[in-house]
């Protein structure tokens, strides 16, 4: 009973401290894409490979969420991009709070897309708002085309969804079909994408998409504006 | 405040549930493989090849957890494995109360082999005793070499290690360096087997292994009764 009602109200309070981060970043010209996925599905491959395409038509930030190390952090470091690492300790998520305070410490461009990639985990991640835009979620052909039968919640919340590493479909004998029906019984289809981060597949009608959701957000101005 | 003492009690109620399995599981000569994996490195896989390779050494029973879907314990029912599925809905673990509930239900031969196929999580099901005698972490090289750094604590439980997909070690430049000093900056390092659930290679070492720690609970008389 206590377990139950500690568990609302943690929830609740994630809730609004979400929806204060939601108007910092709108105030502050951010789309926020929040990146969940299994453990070495390819977030931080994805999330590279997005900001290399899309070169210097926005302004870009990344926060790393794992429970231990920077490995991650020091990858976007190095390609010069601007990056909070958090580390969750035993936490098995990214909440609100936590990037509430990450995302203080930024200078935003403006437009600014700042990508969250979230706990290597297809669980408790679904649970927590973080006050974002687009909530992704990142398949990849070794990990099968089973799960989204055996973790629906997080399918549930993905405005889109990827699949990596589809240079190894045919040899992983991914079927696509079955993967998604899967993702078809828990809600109606969102756009899917077939990348591939190592050979650069696929990453065209991605980007694409995502531009069209930063031209939603900002508008075509604000485009032009950053391009000029 | 709350939270914390609701998360103590949680864990602190889980641990006399994990002892009473425990004794269940001595009185019944059952040794216990608690199995945890990420979502897709060959959990299920594993069990079955394991099992292949036992034969009739000694009887088994698996317990598969899953958010949803019976799609692991179907696999295994198929094979004639005797198996319950355990969906844990919204929880990202399992639990010594769904166990204890769960290992009512077999019928066990002596000595028994019962796997636990936990929850696909890199995080959770590390602080969730079960009664288990043995705890398997199952990293996959298609997931990257930089697990154990991202997620100590599972490895800190971990009694052995298997690294699964090697027939594609090469093509994924897993470092294995890399991760065996990850592992190492844990614990000392633990039994360490590489496998390929695809091609069968690295098993003999890895059954070698939990046939020492069945004869070591069992005892040898038990293994030979068992054979014949």
């Amino acid at each position: 009973m206590a377990r139950i009602e500690v568990r609302r109200n943690i929830l609740e309070a994630n809730e609004n401290l979400a929806l204060r981060n939601r108007n910092f970043f709108d105030a502050n010209e951010v789309l926020v894409v929040n990146v969940m996925a299994a453990p070495g599905a390819g977030k931080t491959s994805t999330i590279l490979r997005t900001i290399e395409y899309l070169g210097d038509r926005y302004a870009f930030a990344v926060i790393e969420g794992d429970m231990a190390s920077r490995i991650d952090a020091d990858v976007m470091a190095a390609k010069g991009i601007p990056v909070e690492q958090i580390n969750t300790g035993n936490m098995c998520h990214l909440d609100a709070n936590m990037i509430g305070r990450a995302a203080g410490t930024f200078t935003y461009g403006r437009p600014t897309i700042l990508f969250i990639e979230n706990v290597g985990n297809l669980v408790c991640p679904s649970e927590f708002s973080l006050g974002e835009d687009l909530n992704i979620v990142i398949a990849s052909t070794t990990e099968g085309h089973d799960k989204p039968y055996k973790y629906p919640a997080i399918y549930l919340k993905a405005d889109a969804v990827l699949i990596n590493k589809t240079d190894l479909m045919e040899a992983m004998e991914f079927d696509r079909k079955m993967f998604c029906d899967g993702v078809a019984a828990v809600k109606p289809m969102p756009p899917l994408f077939e990348i591939s981060c190592r050979d650069g597949s696929g990453l065209d009608a991605w980007v694409g998409w995502l531009t069209g959701q930063c031209e939603r957000k900002f508008g075509r101005e604000a485009r032009k504006l950053a391009e000029r």
